[in-house]
């Protein structure tokens, strides 16, 4: 295993640095300290009991071997592998994807070392009509991965019967069983159902694991181990942060730091929770924790029942692209964002930037510099000068990118969010405002059995023309 | 010319919907009308005063003829066409071929009508690396579209002269001149220096336009026009929408109601503006739309120069894929967002949803659906759920996709921009706060004459370990 690491690095939150209004005094540290420490020890009580199934999966040794002898056989000659799930079936796989292997991935038969990798989650008839029309003559070289719990999520299953459809009208009545795949509850469910009726090959999302702390089980993993990511280290990596959020020493544990400068910015008014990660690569890890901390932390009741409607809001801001579009409202705009910096200390590929010509001299700082350097340095101008607003700032280093330190940042923060979800005192592994949504989607699709809410439906399904100009 | 219009739907922010305490009465629209309507004869006059020459973009006949006779060169034989810039000179770029080319097009020769697109906005050694390992061999077919007004952009720059050594090292020294087109000042500045040097090909970014407004002039036209978008429906479309933007009756415009809606819920504690597109194809402009956004009304100082710190964030929220992520915050958590969804009414593309297994009748209302059916019933239910919730919402129905109704949406954000700085009374042009950022990234160079700001930000630059853990 790699010796790289990440760390927490939090200075910038401080009054030292940003001053009392907006800064974490030395006293209000010790008083964090102290409110989370029981929460360290609270949240370690609660995975010994196994409530919380989601902290074991770097240490299951099943799935990583059923996923990788699957993978081995997929690789084999598969030349597409498409995920088609959505939320938590979707954004690990992506995340993943995008962090550890090369940009070019899809389009470069040189840089891949793996089939091609499609992930759907959503059901525009644009998007997906695009992709039918270019894979329909390619479908005895594509494997399909249906990735759902249930089965019966919507867009999913919407999906799924799409491609079964012209599975077996092109390869006939045997086509799903060599194309198609299967991740599902291992026991009940409609997927699970169908799976076995048409002798799909499946693997299995573990029971007591929300879709956005699934990255890490045969959801994540099996995408991952196809496209030649290693899942080894992957989880390896989980497992040494595990080690370090463990720690009931709330200054050594960078998620009991992480949760409570959170926590104690939102209880003073700072409600939006800004990921800027200077790097390209990890750009899509911000969507994934989009939904891990607006699902676990946005709750109405907090857990004696009280209404509390408490929740951050996170946002993606990629550096350094959107410092050209986000950084003037940043600096200027209402002080009411904490921002979380991710940045990669050695890039294992650089690119040297050229001579300036001899007309623009004003160019030649940059001649000859590693374009690394250049990112670098945006990532501190950038901090800097949200700081010299007093706009607080942590940021998540990175010794280098790899699949070790990817997994350990997809662990802390799984870890950051339950010890959130303690001080925030809600129920950070449920989503109970889902449910109308999908059942308004039912009615609306005339469902058998919603007459009565299509029925309370129909003033908003239909626009009132003296409101539409 | 099409038909297709956009249209805004705003019956879901009045109280009759979500009630007096989030809803909008009837005497506070009049007030609205009230406020805004002399700022809607303000900005008319402003535009006539030549004050706002991005409202004059599409009635120049010039540019769009320029634009034409490149890109019809260009397109004889062109494989690749890449964009170096960022900021406004990117976002409308990727948003225009996101909106208007198939998903696959890069990817698939037969639906790609033109060279592949790839728009650089970063200087990430990883992406950027991967893509000229790709590139390497192909730089005879590829076209390089620089676009800076200064040329001094530090991102943009970097990726050029990577670029330029590139190419003269491959292609020898008259690479430049076939490979590179400019797209900067029509006079003076880095870029139009080196491109006169080098005797490139040119195209102007206009005076007095700034980058966020300039995605229909040359800057965001070249590639559009390369990739076979309809720049003239996209032009009409825009000159369609200028009309019904500058009727000084509140009622019927729909960029003051849209301004001053978002005005209202701003001045009453819903600092967040989130975009939910519910088209894959309309992704990107939420994009576009998020530095417009930002970077205009994010400001510190009103124009009477009072310290006021104002600026709504803008959120992108895809549906339905972040329904599966972001609503269980959207619905419980704080009541501090304005939603506006984009909608299309009709798909230009369909894909029908196959049978569903016998095993499985709970999916039989998915059977023989059209997909943008169910797309559309997604919309509608996450709407009914946060109306349901008392969230305020808006829509923005598109009657189809097309380079007309692109056009018109593109127009209308920057015309409710204009209405939305006036009624927040500041500057919407300017953005005062990303010069320092830009500056300590001149220091972290060592470029010469920068020592003493360099001096300043040593304490950010370099990580004191008493914090990193």
């Amino acid at each position: 295993m790699t010796k790289n690491s990440i760390h927490l690095y939090y200075k910038n939150v401080t009054s030292d640095v940003i001053g009392p209004e907006h800064g974490i005094s030395k006293s209000q540290f010790e008083q964090l300290a102290q409110t989370t420490a029981p929460r360290i020890v609270e949240l370690n009580r609660q995975r010994n009991a196994g409530q919380t199934p989601y902290r074991d999966l770097p240490y299951n040794e099943t799935y990583p071997q059923q996923v990788k002898t699957m993978a081995q056989f997929i690789r084999q000659d598969c030349e597409n592998f498409v995920v088609l799930g959505i939320g938590g079936s979707a954004l690990g796989n992506i995340a993943l994807q995008t962090a550890l292997n090369p940009y070019m991935y899809n389009l470069d038969d040189k840089q891949r070392n793996g089939p091609r990798l499609f992930v759907f989650d959503n059901v525009d008839p644009h998007q997906f009509g695009s992709f039918l029309e270019w894979v329909g003559d390619k479908l005895d070289k594509t494997i399909f991965n249906v990735i759902s719990k249930s089965g019966r999520t919507a867009e999913t299953a919407a999906q799924m019967l799409v491609i079964f459809e012209l599975i077996e009208k092109k390869l006939g009545p045997d086509g799903l069983k060599k194309q198609v795949i299967a991740t599902a509850d291992a026991k009940s469910g409609t997927l699970r159902k169908i799976a076995d009726a048409a002798g799909l090959r499946t693997l299995e999302v573990p029971d007591g694991v929300g879709g956005r702390f699934s990255v890490l089980s045969p959801v994540g993993l099996l995408s991952a181990a196809v496209c030649g990511i290693d899942i080894d280290a992957l989880l390896a990596g989980a497992r040494a942060m595990d080690k370090r959020c463990s720690n009931e020493a709330f200054f050594e544990n960078p998620a009991a730091l992480n949760a409570a400068i959170n926590w104690h910015y939102y209880t003073r008014g700072k409600h939006i929770s800004v990921m800027m990660p200077y790097s390209y690569s990890l750009k899509d890890l911000s969507d994934w924790y989009r939904q891990l901390w607006a699902e676990s932390l946005g709750k109405r009741f907090d857990l004696d029942g009280k209404e509390v409607c408490v929740g951050p809001t996170p946002v993606k801001a990629l550096g350094t692209t959107d410092q050209h579009s986000q950084v003037q409202l940043y600096r200027e705009g209402p002080n009411d964002k904490l921002f979380t910096f991710l940045q990669v200390a050695h890039f294992s590929r650089d690119v040297t930037i050229g001579p300036a010509p001899k007309t623009a001299p004003e160019l030649d700082y940059l001649s000859a510099q590693p374009m690394s350097r250049l990112l670098n340095a945006e990532k501190t101008a950038t901090e800097y000068a949200l700081l010299h607003d007093k706009r607080p700032c942590l940021t998540v280093l990175f010794d280098a990118l790899d699949a070790s330190t990817v997994g350990q940042f997809i662990y802390l923060f799984e870890v950051t969010t339950s010890l959130a979800g303690l001080l925030f005192h809600i129920n950070a592994y449920d989503q109970p405002a889902v449910e109308l949504g999908k059942d308004a989607t039912f009615a609306l699709m005339d469902k058998p059995g919603t007459e009565a809410l299509a029925e309370k439906i129909r003033p908003v399904a239909t626009m009132d023309k003296a409101f539409l100009v």
